[in-house]
């Protein structure tokens, strides 16, 4: 039983924050094989690509870096012509949102994942503390895991592939209890958008991260590190 | 009115097949302003680029060539060590099929699309005279259509954005039939897998292709010019 439970395979999305290293840490923890693709897409932080290869080492996992040339860049996160703004929850999508993102990682991940015989896709994406991404929802990873049923080998002649959202529906708060829970290493993870040498402390993503290191009384170990 | 037509953009997956250049050409019809993508993949028939390029000038169209490592190459389009077999219809994906393939390439046309503001995507998909792709069936755009719709800012803020396969119920003949009413230069367009000097005539895609041809009492005019 634990051969079988082992001989399990994965494919996790890493980007190196919080979300996406929790997840890698529970799909280890599942005893899943992990592959990890990091995308480098010209996002300003590609600070957190330094940090994602650093967690999937220390989670004793292989990794594949696809580098991406992103069709068009209306994003504040890929535009350095656009300022990333300071976090606002306006209910509005922000200027940070990148159009179609997930669904191409999410559709080069499939590929990859036919490709070499995985049947699960992993991603951190959770709709609770976040800035209403509406590729971070539920249903739209509903709606793609039919996609990719209908749309691929492995779903028309095979038990198909699924993407998990493990995190959908968790807190910030929680989020990070589940991490400490799983050994994940935080001092490694990466979140300011801004991608400078220390956090900003002010973007939507530092804010939503600190939110999860102070509703648990703790001090974000990647500032004191 | 006419004003108003004139300015409906798109955006038109281009292949430098008789499939694309004839929706191509539909779309040109139907008065969009178009930009092409081109999609440099890896494929063996990188030879389709060339034809993709002169067909979109020959439209008096914008094109944009995308480059792409695909993940992995499981794919005997793209695996040097897997051959392209012949025609074989059995009812069975062929081993030219590329996994993900069109979920890649729509998600790059919708990010793109978004970013840019344009509402439709053309692409030339056909479910009569094909491999069985399971991503050329109708089933696929219409649930892809869906998750784009859900999934993106301009599906939950703006009015969306749409995939169109004005072919996906057409026959080859009936293809063949629509672009020569549409005065597509299919003399310009490359269809083999094999990607050599002249097409091979016995890979899948020749047979369907000279398909639409014979079926029209016509010479594919690509195999005398």
């Amino acid at each position: 039983m634990r051969h079988r439970l082992a001989s399990k395979k994965a494919v996790v999305l890493l980007s190196g924050g919080l979300d996406s290293a929790t997840t890698l840490f529970l799909a280890k923890e599942k005893k899943y094989d992990v592959t990890c693709l990091i995308f480098d897409y010209g996002q300003k932080h590609r600070r957190e690509i330094i940090s994602a290869k650093l967690i999937a080492k220390k989670a004793k996992c292989d990794f594949k870096l696809i580098k991406l040339k992103m069709p068009a860049i209306a994003s504040s996160l890929l535009d350095k012509k656009i300022k990333i703004p300071e976090a606002h929850f306006s209910g509005r999508i922000p200027s940070t949102y990148v159009p179609a993102r997930n669904l191409i990682f999410l559709s080069i991940a499939a590929s990859f994942a036919e490709s070499i015989g995985v049947d699960s896709i992993f991603i951190g994406a959770n709709a609770i503390d976040f800035s209403g991404y509406p590729d971070c929802r539920a249903q739209f990873f509903t709606s793609l895991n039919k996609t990719i049923q209908v749309g691929t080998r492995a779903g028309v002649e095979g038990k198909g592939i699924k993407i998990l959202t493990p995190l959908i529906k968790k807190s910030k708060k929680q989020i990070v209890k589940l991490g400490l829970k799983l050994g994940v290493p935080f001092e490694l993870t990466w979140s300011c958008y801004k991608g400078a040498k220390i956090p900003c402390g002010i973007c939507e993503s530092c804010v939503l991260r600190q939110k999860g290191f102070i509703e648990n009384y703790l001090i974000d170990p990647a500032l004191s590190s």
